[in-house]
């Protein structure tokens, strides 16, 4: 069992007795090359991960890490034949809710139409391809899902965010703002685009930019599908 | 207990003894409105959708449809005063696993970072903004995901989709499909952008067009987040 610190003391009460692999933020790599080892040693070893693994998460690593040191890899189900050859490696992701799900969820149907997710975090790709993204997603009107807004060295990349999307989307759009979605201390607000900067916002937040048909309604925020104008809903 | 019959099915020994309200596809705006009518009424009512809810799913038609009706709503645990006000509709939203992060998973990790996710259904939604949206991600390097790539009266959309794609993007980029993720029949392909439009493709297919970086590696596809350009992992 293999995991950012943080996520390994959620799970505690359930991997008692299990061997564990913990290492701090900005490990990842360690962390990965160790739990590999161990799978390759012929233990079976998980990595966790929060939300779902694939989606900004530990899972590409892996694939990574095994590409560059020529590991062979393969699916747990497949080719029985194959699966007393000790040099390679079973690999399965398993898939999770993601925050931007249960951000969502929480903040009613933000993502029922196309949506792209763009991380704000310019620490492993560039910004001037960061800003290209806001700049793609905000002129085709996709909801943009934000992650990594916004940590204690890094403050001034979602106030940047909100002046490229103001120039394509009424300031009066809704913007909801998600923080430790179902877990303790979670935070929702639904604040507009103009004020959005403003809005508390951590590393754990994840920020839902409305379409230009999204609608903020009493305590939720929904993006139509086109139901409405297609079947005329009777009010 | 609302939902499309083939998704009611799927769960019916969960079910057992629950009043059903089934109806089939297309009658959405039906099937939503008998079961606010239900919950209206007083009893609890839950509106079942495959993936998650959320992620073009009917979750946004529940609150467009309240919305069109005036219907007063609230989150399940908000302002227990409120309780007993037999006008007020309580919603909850619950996540679920979507087909991206299902697909996803048995790829590999197409998904670790910025995606854009694309319905090609033009029942609802112009072509013309179809288009725009493919091409403005495309453009930005986004991995896309695309959603209802085809169905019996709808069967060109997706080579469309590649011939935009591949003004941008390499005809070798690895495109995974995955249909039925998880459930019976599942089928799982990898190939390239150049031959996506030939690949056995329907309804319940989601389609990931891996971005200028994504690697198909022996049966898997993901795309590197750039820890090892910025970590130098050894090999």
């Amino acid at each position: 069992m293999a995991g950012y610190s943080t996520y390994i003391d959620l799970i505690r009460p359930l991997i008692d007795g299990k061997e564990i692999i913990s290492t701090g933020m900005t490990k990842e790599v360690a962390r990965v090359e160790a739990a590999i080892e161990q799978a390759r040693a012929g233990k079976s070893c998980a990595i966790v991960s929060s939300g779902d693994p694939g989606i900004y998460a530990m899972a590409g690593l892996v694939f990574e890490t095994c590409k560059i040191k020529g590991i062979e890899i393969m699916p747990p189900d497949s080719d029985p034949r194959a699966a007393d050859d000790s040099n390679i490696l079973r690999l399965e992701v398993v898939p999770g809710i993601p925050a931007l799900c249960a951000g969502a969820a929480l903040l009613g149907a933000p993502l029922t139409h196309d949506f792209a997710a763009i991380s704000l975090s310019d620490l492993l790709t560039p910004w001037e391809l960061i800003e290209k993204r806001l700049e793609a997603a905000a002129g085709a009107d996709f909801v943009i899902v934000l992650y990594n807004p916004k940590s204690k060295k890094r403050n001034w990349q979602l106030g940047k965010a909100r002046e490229i999307i103001l120039r394509h989307r009424d300031k009066n759009t809704p913007v909801g703002i998600v923080s430790r979605a179902m877990r303790e201390e979670q935070h929702i607000e639904i604040v507009t685009l103009d004020n959005m900067h403003t809005a508390e916002v951590d590393m754990q937040t994840t920020v839902f930019i409305g379409n230009s048909t999204s609608i903020a309604y009493m305590d939720f925020m929904y993006t139509p599908r086109g139901y409405a104008k297609k079947y005329e809903i009777q009010s």
